[in-house]
C-alpha cells in the first residue's frame, strides 16, 4: 500500500469511466428507446468531497447518453467527455490542458478499453469485475464494486494519502 | 445490546434518511431526466406497524424528489422534509414541534451528513454499507442492508424494545 | 422433508403473493408516478409448467398495479386478486370457488399479512428474505431469494412430489 | 476443461439466448406497460471483440421485445431472431443458412426451453442460476452470473481456445 499512498498523494485530478465504474455496468434499456444507469448516492457523495479539496474531477465515456450528463451537473463535474472513441487522446488533452503531468492524473476503469490510460496515468484504479488481465495492471483494486463504493472508495483513499480525509470529515462533526 | 433497548424504548419518533436508508443507494437516471428510487416493501410494512403502535414516522433527505413525496403518501407520513441542506436545524425544529427531547428522538442515517443528527439523537442507527466512520459513530448498524430490510429490522427493534412487537403480531395471527 | 411432501402432493392450485415472492420486494418508483416490479423469467416458466400438469395458478396480493395484471396476462393467470385487504376471505372464497379444500391450496407468502392463510392453508410455502415469525410458522422455506427462483423452487418442488416433473421435462428433451 | 476448449476450439457461431443469459432473467414491468431489460457493459464488450476475430454472433428468444432489439443493434448483431416458438428449427435453419455444421455452433441457454438446442450444438454453455437438470446437460458453465458477465466469460473462453485472445488484448495495449 506504500506505493498506492505515494501515487495517490501527487494527484491532482481524478477521472472516471462510466459503465462499470460509476454504475455497476448495468444497462437498462426500455423497449420505448429510454435508457436507465443507475449511480450510488455514496460515491456522488464522496467526489463532491474529494472535489472540495481542491482535487479536479472529470469523465471519460466511450459510450453517450443523457443519464451521464445529468449526473456530471449534479456532481459538478464541467469536464465531461462522452462518446470519444480514443480515450487515450482524450486523457492526454485534458492532462495538457490542466497542465499537469499524467503523474498527477488518477483514473479509474474496468475494461480492455480503458488500458491505453490505465498503463499510462499516476494512478491507475478499477473494480473487483473488471476482467483479470485489466485488474493485474493497475495499481489499486477496491474492494468495493463499481456502482456500489468504488468511487466513494478510491476518493476517500485520494484523501487519505493527502492528508485532507480527517479535516473534511471534522467539518460535518462540527 | 442493554444499551441498544434502552435506547430504542424511548423512541417517540423515528426519523429516517432516503438514499442508502429506505433504499440501497441507488440512483436511477434515465435519458429524458426521469428518476428513480427502489424501495422495499417489507420495510414499509415494518413502519405502518410500528406507527401503528404509537411512535410517529419522519422523513429528512437532502435531495428532493417526486417518489419520496408518493412514497412517503403511501405509508402515511406526513412529518417529510425533502431538500433540506442542514438537517441538524430541521432534526432540532420537528423535535420541538412534537414537543420531544432528542433522546427520544431515533434517526437513521448512512453518509457524512447525517452525522450532526446521528451524533446527537436518542437512538442513532445506520446500515452496513455505510462507511466506517459513520457506523462507529452510532448506536446500532443493522444487518440487512439498506433498502433490502435495514428499516424493517431498526422498527421491529423499537417494537421488541417497547414491548409492543408480540401484541401487533398476535393481531395478525388472530 | 416427507411432510413436505406429502403436502405437495395433495395440492391443486398455488396461489402467490407478489411483492417479495413474485419480485424481490423492490418497489421502483419514478419522480413521474410510474412503479415498476421486477419479475423472474424462470420463475415465469416453472409456473406455466406447473399450470400444464392440470394445477390451477392464482395471484391474492393487497397491493394494486398494472404491472401485475400484464405478468398474469403474460402467463395465462386468470385468477387474479389485486387490493385485497383480507387476503383469507380472498383465500376462502377461491377455495370455495374451486370446490377445494384449504389442504388442496398452497399458498406462498412472505410477510405478516400473509400468515392468516399461511397457518391454514395445506402447503405454506416462504422466502428467505422473510420475517423469522413467517419462516417459523410455513412447512417450506425456498432456498432461491423471492423474485429470484424461489417460485420456481416450489413449483418444481410440487411436480417432483406429484410426479409430474419427470415426463414434463422429457417433453422438452425430446 | 480438455473437452470444453475442444469444442470451443471448432466454433464459427456463438449464439446467446436473452432472458437469464444475456440478463440476470429479471423482466421489468412498468404500469404503463413498458417493458426494460438489464444488459451488461463487460458481456457486450466481449461479444465485439469476439466478433471481432471472425466468429459470427447471434440471438435466439422465444420473447419479443424492442429493447433486445436495440441492443443487437448496438452491438452489430445482424442475426436476431426474437418470439421464436421452436427454437431447434431456428437453431437447424441458421446453421444451415451459415453453411455450418452443429459441431461449430456455440449456444448459450438457461431454460429447459434451449435444452433442444444445448443437446445438439458443439458447444452448450450455461449460467450458474440454471436448473440442475440444465446444468448438467451442457458442456460449461460459467462461473459468472447470467448477465453478469457469464458471456464475457464465454466469448473469452472461445477465444483462448482458438488463440486469437492475446493479440486481441495486445491491440488494446498497444
Amino acid at each position: 500500500m506504500e506505493d498506492v499512498y505515494s501515487r495517490a498523494r501527487g494527484v491532482r485530478v481524478a477521472i472516471f469511466d462510466v459503465d462499470g465504474v460509476l454504475t455497476d455496468g448495468g444497462l437498462y434499456y426500455s423497449d420505448s428507446g429510454e435508457e436507465t444507469k443507475v449511480f450510488d448516492v455514496r460515491d456522488g457523495h464522496g467526489m463532491k468531497v474529494l472535489q472540495s479539496t481542491g482535487v479536479e474531477l472529470a469523465i471519460i465515456t466511450s459510450r453517450k447518453s443523457g443519464c451521464v450528463a445529468r449526473r456530471a451537473g449534479n456532481l459538478g463535474i464541467e469536464l465531461l467527455f462522452q462518446g470519444v472513441e480514443n480515450k487515450l487522446e482524450t486523457f492526454v488533452a485534458l492532462a495538457a490542458r490542466l497542465g499537469l503531468e499524467p503523474a498527477q492524473c488518477a483514473y479509474m476503469g474496468d475494461d480492455w478499453i480503458d488500458l491505453p490510460v490505465l498503463t499510462r496515468c499516476g494512478f491507475a484504479v478499477s473494480v473487483p469485475e473488471a476482467p483479470a488481465v485489466v485488474r493485474s495492471r493497475v495499481h489499486y483494486v477496491t474492494a468495493a464494486g463499481g456502482g456500489r463504493g468504488a468511487v466513494r472508495e478510491a476518493c476517500e483513499l485520494i484523501m487519505h494519502a493527502q492528508g485532507t480525509f480527517d479535516a473534511r470529515l471534522a467539518a460535518f462533526l462540527a
